[in-house]
């Protein structure tokens, strides 16, 4: 298969910082799309994959799932898209395709496990998928989405990831008009579900336990905010959440959190914190709770997300940076300093 | 409020077996019916109660919530029963019934705390509510169910309990034709779970840690059983079951059943494992899988058990006993000991 260089930003090794590198692109085949990368966004699954933290990072590793770019060629036969459209790739880039769940558009929950941005295997080249912090990248039209006209590119691209994840389980579990909805946790995630609800018309609580971030949240919409080491701030929402977005990948007591929710309500997992969570009885059998996990969203959902952000003139708050900023820009990002989301600048790999 | 002395068997201490004694029940008001009750099954929870092992109890406690009789008297207003009508009682005799969860007859999950049938504040005597341990009760008629005639008396009564506590989650969550459900713990829950699961159209799977229950599973209708020690054995359902139904309240690992469901699938705890239950971010993320509890039924769906029990002729396999037997019954019940529920023939009271 015949391919093509292309400057990228990775890294060799766990312990090993990101650095530039070659890496190569096949030439698009008839239903493939070539995108030159003008953004990506900054996941911290990119810092947990580079740093081998979820095992079985397969090294080199590029990393980025935020993708927002610029078509430069088109395979023979593709349909969705033409030269110079702008274009985004999240997190997948392939899947069976032919399995129930494929099926139903829920391509991240693919029976043979889907092919992600990166440090999955790529069938076309036999090595792992490389990422978005790099030049360009190619991958089927049916992978790729379409971009609202209306949106800044760059605070678009964290919409792939850190949008779609909240926006999936926002509309599973019926948030809306009506709703009481907690969020729990000002990050990149939470931030974009506090905007996705309050769009959706719900109204929006969220707990955090930084003062400092109380004013923030009433900007980004939220209708109340509760610091959830306050017992009594707590209390006041006892039983009263329809739905509650847990972004937090720290260590925190779910119970305190499933005990908010309403008779029939849910608590979904979205943040993945690294040990399991003592779950009591009583936080689920006296209000017939849940505890639920969700992970990013299907195509269809995606290209869903990224039209109603359209429609509302949602993106992210984002705080771009060089990609030779990259390092520092994780060390921040592990003491929760950035609002809300990173984006790298591609342009910045061309110097 | 004139009342008249009944028969009973209770305790006066966490740590006194049960014994004779007297309680008062008042002269039915215009809504109440008088029931002589002839069969009184025996739940985990009596014995929790009498023990005090969820603390809270007040003493003295008559125990007893599956309870089956024949009606006796009836106040000048009642207008679903009359004297002769066999009637049955189960874990509540009253709730607020003006929150949104009393209008929606989910009374089990009354905003003020629903009236249990022993060891909640009985409003019309100011002492505590006493069970069916006892010659009678009286229960307003909103609050009794109506016993299929087909059924058997002695065996119907564990319906009043262990069959509603499975068969309210069984509907909750869509459990039908074509799907696959798993029932963990064959004890007096799981073995109403399995009959009524089979006989709402599901195949269905037990998961018991004990060879020896292997053919009575069968028996009782499993379409297949899986020793739940056995890595291999678990794994054949990996990602497959739509609905697990968990009624063991030992400690175990919900990782392992939580693991069992497919993309969307619930597990319902329904037995309360004293300590919190680990639950890995992984068992329910990558499958947005939930882990929900439930608690018995309202009374609506009670007798809406009671009737698909009375047409496809439903009732639990008991073992039954005089009340005099009741300690050692206890005593076995803490082993496991029954094939599935002990039952009181209260007539043995009268002796």
């Amino acid at each position: 298969m015949k391919t093509k260089e292309v400057k990228a930003f990775g890294t060799q090794a766990a312990d090993a910082d990101l650095g530039q590198m070659n890496i190569q692109r096949r030439t698009p085949t008839p239903h493939d799309v070539e995108i030159e990368i003008l953004y990506c966004g900054v996941c911290h699954s990119d810092l947990h994959t580079a740093r081998n933290e979820w095992h079985g990072t397969i090294y080199p590793c590029v990393p980025g799932h935020e993708i927002v770019g610029r078509i430069v060629n088109v395979g023979s036969h593709v349909k969705k898209f033409k030269v110079g459209d702008s274009a985004a790739v999240g997190c997948m880039v392939d899947s069976c395709r032919e399995c129930q769940y494929c099926k139903e558009g829920l391509e991240q929950y693919c029976e043979q496990g889907n092919i992600q941005t990166y440090n999955s295997p790529d069938k076309h080249l036999g090595t792992q998928t490389y990422g978005g912090y790099s030049e360009s990248v190619v991958v089927h039209e049916d992978f790729v989405l379409r971009v609202p006209e209306n949106l800044d590119l760059a605070a678009t691209a964290p919409l792939l990831c850190a949008g779609i994840t909240t926006y999936s389980p926002l509309k599973h579990w019926n948030v809306g008009a009506g709703k009481k909805v907690g969020i729990v946790g000002l990050g990149g995630l939470g931030h974009m579900g506090v905007k996705l609800a309050k769009a959706m018309g719900a109204e929006v609580i969220v707990f955090t336990t930084s003062t400092s971030k109380v004013e923030d949240a009433k900007r980004l919409g939220a209708d109340d905010v509760v610091l959830s080491k306050d017992p009594d701030q707590m209390n006041r929402y006892a039983g009263k959440l329809h739905f509650v977005l847990d972004a937090v990948s720290a260590k925190h007591d779910i119970n305190e959190y499933l005990n908010l929710l309403r008779v029939d309500g849910s608590l979904a997992l979205v943040g993945a914190p690294e040990h399991p969570l003592p779950v009591a009885a009583f936080s689920l059998i006296p209000m017939r709770r849940s505890f639920a996990g969700s992970m990013i969203g299907g195509i269809p959902e995606t290209q869903e997300m990224l039209d109603f952000c359209g429609r509302h003139n949602i993106v992210s708050d984002i705080e771009m940076i060089g990609i030779q900023q990259i390092n520092e820009a994780y060390d921040r990002l592990l003491k929760g300093d950035v609002k809300y989301r990173f984006v790298i600048d591609m342009a910045s790999l061309k110097k």
